[in-house]
C-alpha cells in the first residue's frame, strides 16, 4: 500500500466521521448516514481523480475506502448522543480531515508531475469539495463561507507546503507531513485563536 | 436498442416529468423548465458514466435522450395546472424514477464487471444524484433529507437486490424487474404506510 | 493561441471579476476571494472538458487560466468598495461572461464535430454552470431562478446561433461573434427593457 493510499483512507475515514455528524444533526436513519459519510469521505478525492483523469477513480478501484465511510458512520450513528457538542467535534475533525486530504491531494498531483498552480488546486479542491458538497447538500453554511476563519487559506497554506517542500527534495513521506503540519496548524490557530486574514468590507474604515 | 438503453430513456422520461414540475414550482419559463427536467433526467446517469468512466456519456451518444426531456418539460409546462398537488404527483413520479434509474444504474455497473459494493453505489448514484441536483439548484429540501422516510435506503435496496439476483443467474431483465420492484416497494411503502427505519435522536430515550 | 482558448481567457477574466463580486458581499478574505472567482471561472468549462471527454482539463493543460482568476480576485478586492450597487455590476459582467462562454462552449463542441443538441448543451453548460456553482454554494439565489428573466434562454438562443451560422459556413471568428452578440444581446434586453418570456402560472388566467 502506498504512502496517498494511506492518507486516502485517513482521510475517507476522518471526513466520513464529519459527514455522518452532520447526518446526526439533520436526524437521519442509518442509510443516511452511510450516504453523507461516503460523499464527505470520497467527495474531493472522486473530484481530484476526475480532473486529472486518473482512471479508476480512488474508490472504484479499493471499494474498502466505502467500507470505511459506513463503518465510521455507525460508529457516530451508536456513539454521536455522547458528545455535548456534536458541532465542535464536527469542525475539529473536519480540520483533520481537511489536513490528510490536502496532503493526499497535492501529494498526488505533484507525483504525476504537474506544475505547481495545478498541485496547488488539487490539494484544495481533495481538501475542501468533499465539506463542501456536504454542507450544500445538507443545507448548512458551508464552511469555506464563516467570516473571520481560514479554511480555504489553510488548504493553500499546506499545498504551497508541498511544493516547495518537494522543491527541496524531502522524501514523499515528509513533504506529506510537513502539508499536514501547516494545514492543520493554520485551521487550528484559526478556530483556537482566531487567526485571520483581513476581511472585504464594503466601505474600508477612515484612517 | 439494449435493455439498459431502453431503461435509461424510461428514467429520463419520468425524472423529467419531475424537474419540469419543480420549474412549474418555481415559475420559470419553457425554457427554465427544459433545464430543470434536462438536469434532473441526466444528472444521475452522467455522474455514473463519468465515474465509470464510459465515453461518450449516454446522452451525447444519443442525444435523443434530451428530446425526451424536453417533450416531458413541455407537457409539463401546458398541463400541470390541472392537477390538485402538484408536489404529490412529484413525489410519485419520482419514486417511480428512482425505481427505473438504480435499476439502470446497477444494471450498467453489474454488466461492466463490477465489484458488488461499485454496483451498489452506481445504483444509488444514478437513483438519487438527478433528483438530488433539482434540489439543491431549485433550493427544495434534497428528498434525501426527508426525515422518516426512506429514500437512499430503497436505492440501496434495489441495487442490493441487483447484486444478488445476478448471482443466481437470473437474466439482466428479469433483474432489473426485480429491483425496480425493490426498490418502488420500498419507497412506496415509506410514502403510503410510513415505513421508516430508525432515526438517530441526540438523547436516546431512556429505557 | 487558438480562438477558442482566448474566448476561455476572456471568459475566465469575466467571470472570476463576477465570482469576486459574490465573494465580497459574503465578506470574505482575498482566498476566499480567489476560491469564488476561479470556481465560477472555470466551473462551467470544467464540466464541457469532462463531459467531453478532453484531456487534460483546460486550466490543467494552462494553469495561466487560475492566475487571470486570482487577478480578477485581486482586482475586486480592493477596489469593489468604490461601486454603488455592486448586484448591479455583478449580474452585468455576468452578462457579459455569460455571452462569451457560451461562444466558447458551443464552438469547442462545434469544432469536434458533435451533433447540434450536444453543441446547444454545451452552449448552455458552459455558460451558465459556472455561475450557477458560484451561486449554489454562496448561497445566493441562482440567476437560472430568477422569474421574469431570460437567462438560459439567452445561452439557448446564443448556442443555437452558433449552429446556424456554421451551418451557413461563416467562419469560427463570426460564429463566436454572432453567438456571444445574440447571446448578450437578449440577456442585456431581458434585464433593461424586461424581455421575457411567458412564465407557467399554477392558474392560467381566464380569456
Amino acid at each position: 500500500m502506498t504512502l496517498f493510499t494511506l492518507l486516502d483512507y485517513a482521510s475517507v475515514l476522518v471526513f466520513a466521521l464529519t459527514g455522518a455528524l452532520v447526518a446526526s444533526r439533520a436526524q437521519l436513519d442509518i442509510v443516511g448516514f452511510c450516504f453523507f459519510a461516503s460523499l464527505t469521505a470520497v467527495g474531493g478525492g472522486t473530484l481530484r481523480d476526475v480532473l486529472l483523469d486518473r482512471n479508476p477513480v480512488f474508490w472504484i478501484d479499493r471499494p474498502s475506502y466505502l467500507g470505511v465511510a459506513c463503518g465510521a458512520a455507525l460508529l457516530v450513528f451508536v456513539s454521536a448522543h455522547l458528545f455535548e457538542s456534536r458541532y465542535k467535534v464536527l469542525v475539529w475533525l473536519d480540520a483533520f480531515a481537511l489536513a490528510i486530504a490536502v496532503a493526499a491531494g497535492s501529494g498526488v498531483a505533484q507525483s504525476l508531475n504537474h506544475s505547481a498552480p495545478v498541485v496547488l488546486v488539487m490539494g484544495i479542491i481533495t481538501g475542501s469539495m468533499g465539506g463542501l458538497m456536504r454542507d450544500v447538500v445538507s443545507n448548512e453554511v458551508p464552511l469555506v463561507l464563516k467570516q473571520g476563519e481560514l479554511y480555504v487559506t489553510c488548504a493553500f497554506a499546506g499545498s504551497a507546503a508541498t511544493v516547495i517542500a518537494s522543491h527541496f527534495g524531502l522524501t514523499p513521506s515528509l513533504v506529506a507531513i510537513t502539508c499536514a503540519a501547516v494545514t492543520f496548524t493554520l485551521r487550528a490557530g484559526s478556530m483556537a485563536f482566531g487567526w485571520s486574514l483581513p476581511v472585504y468590507k464594503s466601505r474600508p474604515p477612515r484612517v
